[in-house]
């Protein structure tokens, strides 16, 4: 009896809380709500990478000529928007479909709700999807103030639609089904230094290579030739809210409300003011002046730094991560510019090299400990972007050059792309000077000692000038 | 014994709770924290949306002349301002307050607490003030460039103490107590394409008759003459800003965090995503060049589309919703700039009349299914807020046309209002020029084959240049 | 018995979710919930905070001139880069460690984890660092134009790692260990009225008048010269950024997602949108036009004063707090011109004065009932921080001018700061001129009767004209 009395206890008392919750219509349970805030916070992460897109406008246009900045603006806002349906078309379900371990087969136009639930999934592309944006966006730095529009459209596409999620698949596509073959030997990326950033920058390294440097940009004695942005404070609103959309970007690649990202908010913060800081030291004793291109590039270095290591590192670590990183991309940006592959905005130096660096930074300082073995497969992960991006693009880009042709005509390009490609001009009631101006951010061109804007004309043809 | 053993059970039964309780101070229920949640997320759209405001600055300033830029930054910042006051004095009762059908009568200077309680009632005026603004400050951009500030000041209280509050009570007025006739007859408009965007555009359409075309825009022969935007990269940075926005705008209307909000967000970004891609081929094959302009309001003609039906709508539906939307944006500022009604920014086609089409398409394509009865609602709702917000608009402005005037001088007008009405310059440190220079977003005048800045001049007097 | 048995049948059956649950590993409660909710919530806030240094920069590079556009947006970027490093080294232990009632004593470097355990710690940070960045990034407007950047970087370190610190430990420093002395006494100042931008703001002041106005600024006369912004629509853009951020300053700084946010919100709303009407109307009544500058620093005057009592006063309260600040900042900005203390942008005005006033009215008004022993104690937190700011402001400014000079040369001054420092220009594309241009917001000056640009050359060197 007395163990009979102690069950119904135990009964009564585990029940009471299923009938004080049975009185409401349908009880909500802490785990209801968890999820809910998962959602939310996975969307407004989301949300605060969707403005990245405003951020690599403004910094892309900021870092080229005025003439451009309309074909600017609309590249990126096209290239989300072609983008935003190209993934929800062919891209999403690449990536995160139910794979065979090298692309996914399953999720087209959301057909067939793969995973936890239907809704989970909106949530899921939604997130997704400005990621995918930012990968296809890198690349209209690297091939501003000389590309066709039709061909920027056509490959935005293909960019959206395939190079990208495949490579996502490798990497992340575990996340419903399966197992990308990367991510099954346990490569790290937590937030994408490799799958975003990398892939982005490669891509935008084989459009540079293939549209060729702009016209003016290195002499046939071999000097580079400045080109400096047309719009400084645009440029850094550009890094403010990029910086602004990674406490999106990395704290929201948990896709979960819990206490892990407020780890990944430092790691995050403290990166991009350690990029900047070295940036700025570093041109200062390099250039004798502290540069405010580099310093700006120094600051997204860090981020896309710490971007794949910022929940496996420690906090120290990001500092060194972002130090790196900073002096890196002023390097990567000098390098390039001596090989000639002409990127007005350096994105293959902030995304490209950068993103490598991460991916191997979060090997090397992983808090789990240091393993050759980690850093081997980081070390693979990091070749086999190179191989795939670099690749596809050149192929691509290539492609593109013998259908529609990658470059507008010469003389396309001294008017400039707003008249000749949009029949616009971006800044009709100032009086504009059209001297060789331009957006080379952060390289030494700036610092000869003479005003910028002073050098000897290069494009003739003013175009808001009677 | 077994009064005993019931004994037991009952005071088990009801000395749990109090146990369970007294171990902890005040116990958090999952209740609670879903509260709690709807409060965080409801309160963070709201912000989103208030960052709209700034948005809509860019916007309207970088489609205008560099002439008026402080004057429109001036009615911006004034709108809100004034529109958060009254709205807190009237509007909100009006609105919301307990209602005969009409509406409300209750709840001004949040006098009297209304609904789930008074913290609930700050969270929902929060989220409501940044909705009335919005319907304000959408009048702005089609009255641009020749309306006195004082006109403003007046009608932008008189549209969110008044106007907008009393649309919106019949359509959402029951969220406290009873029910406007519009949500009673079944009418649905989840986050206002009719009730935010459409009488705002109404009302734009109303200000736009009563203070007439800018001087130079239509010639006595009949022309149209383009008035480009004079900052496009800024212009742009509004469009991203308001996109941004509309994640909470869309999204947050739940005024819950739960897992709906996830298919909102995806129809919201492709409905934006298809507006943008139908504005930019239409006028490609249109005009022969794909328009800056356009585009801008394609993807928002997309946004204020899928406003009403974000909810209710398949995800594919979204699409076509923005891409009927995108084209019809175009064709609606060929037709108002034809039938002489000048509207700066195209206000009055985005937000009007795509705002009464994304109405009609959130009964087109309701998910639950086509009925007659729907889309007949939906159609009293349209053709309720034409009358409504243009009847009321035109008797506003023309009480304010003969008490103070709605228009300044035609030599206020050349000089600028930046300088007439607020002693200033926007961009002193520049050289501006004066040609004819303004804003017509997206008209085929920037398509005319010559640079559109090199049009004869329109107004005489430049303001910065001695 | 068989009443019994079925009873015990029934209560199993009941329990069984409970078992269920059990099975699983962890089950997730209420309170673990509510952390989460927490830890989101007060990250997004952190965020939205982050973004008000975009706004501060744009504000600032707004109202000052174009010639020292590059070198306001590498402070803007430096303060935050550098302070965040300072921050984490050794100002949050400073402000937050266990403390002596003057100052904390741990957790530099985040070592010995304070508080609500690691996870928190780092939320926490993240919330505070955003917090100390804005109190450093105050300065910088004030000292706009003439200061040498590398004594820029110093002050930054010693503000954001010092300074700040010591007076938050005061008033804030008990959030961890014991109290700090002023939080003791029972001061008020929820997100920091005083804490935060009265301490910029003192601090402010001390370097405007250490480092002297700048050239041409008073005349011989004694006259004042207004030098105008150069981008008015830029620094409205700052505006609207920061006033969007503040919705994370505010609400956010109860660290807590509860239902008290909702008030925080409202009452943050109506002073903001007071204090730009008020100063609308009071310059248009004083001036004969309203102005652009002191409306957009009457909404920040708004802000700054219900900053310290959003929580603690009613909503008509909040708008009296606002209408007071957006009078009191106009006539400060006049009253520092009239004692020669030249604030490019008005931040003594705006940070200083009025967080002094919303720090009063955070006691005048208190909900919880007037008090003298309340308003006794905020009048000695406000004498406390002014000669705490003032005075180690003083001390530290001229300190650093005689070790490396706080101010650059005449010449440099001239030809502008973003050529003599940085090697740069900021709009090359464009023609500019220097006649005299800069930024005074809201100074009568711009109402002189004349366009503002009109004003004599005061700078000679053109910088991006050939």
């Amino acid at each position: 009896m007395k163990r009979l009395l102690s069950l119904i206890l135990v009964g009564a008392f585990l029940a009471l809380p299923v009938f004080a919750l049975a009185d409401e219509a349908a009880p909500i349970t802490p785990d209801d709500v968890q999820n809910n805030l998962n959602f939310v916070w996975t969307l407004v992460a989301a949300f605060l990478v969707f403005l990245m897109q405003a951020g690599f406008a403004m910094v892309e246009a900021g870092f080229t000529r005025a003439k451009n900045a309309c074909n600017i603006m609309m590249k990126n806002m096209m290239d989300f928007s072609v983008g935003a349906l190209a993934f929800w078309a062919i891209g999403f379900g690449l990536m995160f479909g139910t794979t065979n371990g090298f692309f996914g087969t399953s999720d087209f136009f959301f057909s067939g709700a793969s995973g936890d639930g239907e809704a989970w999934n909106y949530a899921f592309w939604m997130f997704q999807v400005v990621f995918a944006a930012t990968a296809a966006t890198i690349i209209s730095g690297a091939v501003a103030e000389r590309t066709k529009f039709s061909a920027y459209l056509v490959y935005s596409f293909f960019v959206s639609a395939l190079i990208y999620p495949v490579f996502g698949s490798w990497a992340w596509g575990s996340l419903f089904h399966g197992a990308g073959w990367l991510e099954g030997m346990g490569f790290i990326d937590f937030a994408g230094s490799t799958v975003v950033h990398s892939v982005g920058g490669w891509l935008a390294l084989a459009g540079a290579i293939v549209v060729g440097p702009r016209l003016g940009k290195y002499t046939k004695e071999g000097k580079v030739k400045p080109i400096p942005g047309h719009n400084i404070p645009v440029a850094s609103l550009g890094v403010f809210l990029l910086w602004f959309g990674w406490y999106g970007f990395n704290p929201g690649s948990t896709t979960t409300g819990d206490t892990s990202i407020a780890l990944i908010a430092v790691t995050t913060t403290l990166a991009a003011a350690a990029g900047a800081v070295a940036a700025m030291l570093f041109t200062w004793v390099k250039f004798g002046k502290s540069d405010i291109g580099m310093t700006l590039n120094g600051a997204l270095a860090g981020l896309v730094g710490i971007t794949a290591g910022c929940a496996n590192v420690s906090v120290p670590s990001s500092v060194v991560i972002g130090l790196v990183a900073g002096v890196l991309v002023v390097l990567s940006v000098l390098f390039f510019d001596k090989i000639k592959v002409d990127d007005p905005v350096g994105a293959v130096s902030v995304h490209g090299v950068c993103g490598a660096w991460g991916t191997l930074a979060a090997g090397l300082f992983d808090s789990a400990g240091f393993s050759m073995h980690t850093v081997g497969v980081q070390l693979i992960g990091i070749a086999t972007c190179f191989v795939w991006a670099l690749g596809a693009g050149l192929v691509l880009f290539k492609a593109i050059d013998l259908v529609i042709g990658m470059r507008v005509t010469a003389e396309e390009e001294m008017t400039g792309l707003d008249f000749s490609e949009h029949g616009a001009s971006a800044y009709p009631d100032f009086q504009t000077v059209h001297l060789g101006s331009g957006g080379m951010p952060g390289g030494p061109g700036g610092l000869s000692g003479q005003p910028v804007a002073a050098a000897e004309p290069v494009n003739g043809k003013p175009v808001t000038q009677a």
